[in-house]
């Protein structure tokens, strides 16, 4: 795609949002070897105010995005979008990073997906947690094998803040849109495909959330080609903040990867020992792995070697989310190619 | 039962293998205002020596030992004689402390619980891990309202080395014998009653386990009245030692019981920082736990109070545990009145 | 002294008063191998009730007791008799363990030494906290080189509430009475005699210490012969519990004994993770360095061997208590020289 | 100085070394509000290339550089030419940002801060810890009373790596370059002034620095004005990373910065719980406190308050520092007012 060892790799924004914004400002600022050459979003103001920040150039359309001098593109826009933007994207041969979720239809993912690969074009889905080096050092556990073979696998995953009905409306639900993170982490951490679910959900946080037939509280068991179990708590509001864990135990031990508190200062009195509270948002929690994510793709780039994540880790993690939805509907555990469909 | 006040109570103990030695010099030697006052086991000589050991008196059939001047027995012999020993006991008007389970028959259990209830003598199961002190700081921050309303339940409990297939054979198995513990553990957390179970298992550990249809790697779903979610992960087999976790996350915070280390050093160097390994042995581990639950059961004794355990704490755990037999048998979700019979 | 082999080693307890009575149960319940076979205190009737309740005899007078046929004395009667009841037991023959400290008179403590080494009667002083498993745990990192050379000790020890003022006036004060359990510590730690003494003190706490020529608040820097620096801090009051650290940093890493909380229960909430608060008393906290220094006493009984500490343990951490003392009234670092008189 | 509510404050950076670059990238990039518009070096091409890098002016001397339109300098390059910078500055208006030492001559010092207060410019002394949030929690702590009145402090500052001999030579040794930073933190903790120093240091990690005069570990006691005792200890080479700690303990608790590991996973096995190293570099260690470092002085330029480190906090641990190296000369207790010269 692009010569190894080239200067800088030129990046085409799509999307200039919350998300657009974060990534807009790692790959100027942070990011070596990197730039954003262009910023294209759908509210044109809102595109020139960010490009004038990265010292990038403004698009009028994805068209004239697309037809600049760019090596890469960073798909940042709404979900509904993306697999529109990928085809294009493919179309002319750019490497792209795309945000989560391809499409939570999986028929769209495939035809996504099967571009890509017709195209050969470097593409990468931002599932940014497997950068976190807590995280990461918990799969390192298991590759250098010092856990054994993985057994059992605990993740829990509890945000905040639920978020509002109109955004549940429309983003599949607990399972596809926040647990999927959770299924890519269970893949990431085993090396081992999942085989079947079972999924308990109920709404204990946001009477809501059932009018729109979604949960705010789960709890789902996977089992793993290999035999490992994998169980995953999640929860739409921690009073305590964002609550991130993964642990996989195996044979020879155990490797967690456990809450950052935001400082190290304890204090100590008659009524315990008082650590600092955990971050409050997923920017806070998570701004290395985003930081270390797009290193990860641009390093790819220059080196011309394949992204770490693959089209099927922007797959895999969406059909298990689609049988925990069914599970959680039927009552019973779903078998992974009852949904998948191939 | 016996007079408030009284100087000492005392006790006979009913087995001197492993666990009634355990309890009977706990009993001996740490608990104030009790004592063991006769002992008798099966084996006369093994009666005889632990006797003589405790200051006790050997007795030379359980006859003999109900007929002395006891005001409680402790039921430490094979998990086939309690449901005999504790009809034995009511009969003969003494308190009751009875190691799990009362039996692995659900008829038995209910036939020996009658009969206790209709007596009205004082009854307490041996689920000493409510008496640890983190498991019991976990609990006591529900009922104090520091958690909230419970939402989300874990529960990791895993064993140093699995126990070998004879024993595997007689106990019921995995669920029966091992996860039982932690079924008390979900109620006595939650305080909410078990309605649903959800139980997926497999062999990784030891594969002759399979040919005594037991698992020995587990992950079982609870879902309780109140709608709370409690997930148990089990393994027979952990090379790291002892693992025992219990968390209850609910609307206002989350309360976690640690494992502790063996003792509180820590060896920092270029490869970290590594802190003292976990206990090797259940005895190591919940000391403290076993010790507490004898001053519980002695102070209920004396003040004329019911025991901190119900006969129902006795009875509701087996049922969750046959729930998560039979689901793992017919893969799944089994409610508890299919199996309670009640 | 005692046949290497022989079945219990038979104890006698001078002291009857709550340290006596600590040391008499741990023998009498939790080291095997041992018993008190008799008891003595001035007090008559307190020592019939200990003996009574230990299954000892209760002896009339000290030659009473030393006529009776032990293997050993504890010496744990008030300080002031300390030389003259090692005078005797010496005598007699009998294995020493003596609470610390020998004598707050240097000249004393070589008296009652010198006649041990005489007499060659295998001695033991009271310093339990060598046998901390935490702080066991610093000194093995040190032999095993697992921190290479030592070149800074840090030692806290901070006491939850102040003693009272008559006990300052007849205990020789901070240094003698307190921070000699961390010399001790120094020494053990690293194995390495001190020379020189530095110490602030201040009164922070308790006024009316000042009136008794004492300190309550302390800073001791040692060093010792092999170069290293070791750092003391002490105060006689920390409101959050029984504070004890110990930390070796040397040329390869770091070995540091951390505070054991009481339990492994965490809350988390908006406000931090609260962890459980510190031991409020040293019984609590230092419960099994009182077993373990037992069991290592009784186990070189029988073995045969030399007692873990030397009679040299007992004065030196004395002489380096002199040393502090005299620093912080002429403000001045004191080399061990002018102190020690040999 | 500058209009309150301007857009960006533009700031001039006087050095682009190592220390240089560090504070302009943050600058540029990080901090909000604040731009580096011009860049000066006596190294010219080094000046271009990072104020190319940074969208800023290269300066062709000092004097051109604070012609330019600027609020403020910071003033990054050797110590030896921070005393005629911050008078050039002054003497032009400038605000000024100046890491630390100011010199290592007193007299220095106080010709270049008399100079600061006549003209009434905003000075900071870049003393960047007190802005690490760790540190800052105890700060914080013992300001709202949560440990009462300070009494004892604790701070251990360990480098990875000894610097070479001829830095040594130039730095002013131990005490003046790296103990400094801790009689910084002794001050902003407690917020009491020091009165009393001991010191003692010994070469045992670089023999070499014994020819210079200097040591490489160190204890230092305080004696602050309130009565606190500070003790801080000192290694110019931890083999296990930056090692960074400081306690407050008081009447009513203890507040405490621990070190934070580079990440929070943790491996578990039967060697015991690993968690991971510590930081390798103060940039890896101290980079969050760089940022908030600058966000305070150009928060505190644009709100038009005094910068939150006063002139004096850029004197008094220079004294102290000078009173520890007498100290160790002289191996007696140094009083401040012998050294201050005031």
């Amino acid at each position: 795609m692009i010569a190894a060892g080239t200067a800088t790799v030129r990046v085409g924004l799509l999307g200039a949002g919350r998300i657009g914004r974060l990534h807009g400002e790692l790959l100027a600022r942070r990011v070596p070897d990197a730039e954003v050459a262009a910023v294209f979003d759908t509210d044109g103001p809102l595109a020139e105010e960010l490009a004038q920040q990265l010292g990038a150039a403004a698009a009028a359309s994805v068209e004239e995005l697309l037809a600049a001098d760019l090596d890469a593109v960073a798909i940042c826009s709404s979900s509904d979008t993306h697999v529109e933007l990928i085809l294009a994207a493919t179309e002319a041969g750019k490497a792209i990073f795309c945000e989560k979720p391809v499409s939570l239809e999986l028929g769209e993912v495939d035809r996504a997906l099967a571009a890509v690969r017709r195209a050969g074009v470097p593409f990468q889905i931002g599932f940014n947690r497997r950068f976190d080096p807590g995280h990461e050092s918990v799969r390192r556990a298991v590759v250098e094998g010092q856990v054994g073979t993985p057994q059992l696998v605990r993740i829990s995953s509890r945000d905040p803040q639920p978020p509002s009905l109109p955004y549940v409306e429309r983003s599949g639900g607990l399972f596809l849109d926040m647990t999927i993170h959770d299924f890519d982490m269970a893949r990431f951490v085993t090396g081992s495909e999942v085989e079947e679910v079972y999924a308990s959900g109920t709404v204990r946080i946001v009477p809501e959330y059932a009018t729109a037939g979604d949960v705010d509280t789960a709890v789902v068991t996977l089992v793993h080609a290999d035999g490992c179990l994998t169980v995953i708590d999640n929860s739409r509001s921690a009073a305590y903040g964002y609550d991130q864990r993964v642990e996989v135990f195996g044979s020879e031990g155990m490797a967690v990867s456990e809450n950052p508190p935001i400082h190290h200062g304890v204090l100590v009195t008659a009524d315990g020992s008082l650590r600092a509270r955990l971050p409050g948002s997923f920017t806070d929690r998570y701004a290395t792995s985003y930081e270390r994510e797009w290193r990860a793709f641009i390093d790819a780039l220059r080196d011309g070697v394949a992204p770490p994540l693959s089209p099927e880790d922007a797959r895999a993690p969406l059909v298990i989310g689609l049988a925990a939805r069914r599970s959680v509907r039927e009552r019973r555990p779903v078998r992974i190619d009852e949904v998948s469909g191939s």
